[in-house]
């Protein structure tokens, strides 16, 4: 199976093609430009640096959420694109679980992405089988003490929020290198091809965002009382 | 400091840009394809995706070995090249370490490449800090069987070697997912920024490979007693 996956829920575009779980191809930009501009530049790159037409891939994937509500309209927008016309299989995964399928070692990953407002979107995964501890969750970092308290075992933090939660739980968790805390498309493509294998894959149709909380003009409004 | 850092010791070819340690672009490519199509224009794309010219770039890094003879060759040639014309300085990293600088977790990676015959290159790091605990090596696999007895921490594999480890200890190290033992060139530029901040960059004319071991027609030579 071919799998090509998208990533830009946050500020990092990411294209990745996987066959059968081995990466073929890996493109990572971090140049501060819209997605809008890169992302399909990048597909484009990867099929040709591969020799593959669209029509060889057998699965899309795609970060559905909690990320950049921009990031994940062009992602999703974009995926949607490519798999109408051969009704592509589509994989809208957990970014969480994407940045969690990118780590080495054993123990407990928490990617944490910076939700603004004091808050992260985070979740817990244990390595190296990459096995879901909690569910993805928008919350303040101190809502992280619980968890941490009692893990048993060693703890470190991934994603553009883990300086948060490196900033609050220096004494509880290992350190991992600012350059390895970064999204990749390689997770991307590994979690949808798990949600593949686990029936989970559907057509681009029902391919929907998860925000896991309201826009800031949906509680502006919703603090209104409209 | 820009760094440009190149992979080509295996069957994968790597290209990659970091800014002070921040990865700004990665490319990965496991196509078959020989290093010497693929890894020019991968350069070119790495700058062009960046707005970079090669005159705006600090630091070349490259895999001086162990690895591929016939791709640590190519790789110190086109760096060579790269860096003549603007006088760029150079740090030719290990192949070893570059594998080990991509890993998050604790406890101790070792990089492993199949050096064929039932030998592997390898050495041990520490996590999460990267500190070398054993010298590069060319050895059989039976040989990492000391080291491990003596190892209090949890052991992992990564590289291509990694499968002939696991198939020997797979009691006494824990799993590394397939798709996570990979090189990237990631690890080139942070191994490369290192060796620069420990004043170990070199003018182009000094880069040499470092093979490990002698290749098979020096070995076939040195038979025949010639």
């Amino acid at each position: 199976m071919i799998c090509l996956g998208l990533d830009c829920a946050g500020k990092v575009a990411g294209v990745a093609v996987t066959q059968d779980g081995q990466l073929l191809y890996e493109c990572f930009l971090n140049r501060g430009l819209t997605h809008s501009e890169t992302l399909l530049p990048m597909v484009q790159n990867a099929l040709a640096a591969l020799g593959l037409s669209l029509s060889q891939v057998d699965l899309l994937g795609v970060c559905a959420g909690p990320g950049s509500f921009t990031g994940l309209r062009i992602g999703l927008a974009v995926v949607k694109g490519l798999a109408l016309p051969g009704n592509i299989p589509c994989a809208g995964v957990s970014t969480l679980e994407a940045l969690a399928r990118c780590c080495t070692g054993s123990g407990v990953v928490i990617p944490a992405l910076d939700a603004r407002r004091g808050e992260v979107y985070w979740a817990a995964f244990s390595l190296p089988d990459c096995q879901r501890l909690t569910p993805d969750a928008a919350q303040p970092v101190g809502s992280l003490e619980d968890f941490l308290k009692n893990c048993k075992n060693p703890v470190f933090f991934v994603g553009d929020g883990a300086a948060l939660c490196y900033n609050r739980y220096s004494a509880q968790a290992i350190p991992c290198p600012a350059p390895l805390r970064q999204s990749r498309a390689l997770g991307v493509c590994l979690a949808a091809e798990a949600a593949a294998a686990a029936g989970q894959a559907v057509p681009a149709a029902q391919l929907v965002p998860c925000y896991l909380r309201l826009s800031q003009a949906e509680r502006e409004r919703a603090a209104r009382g409209m």
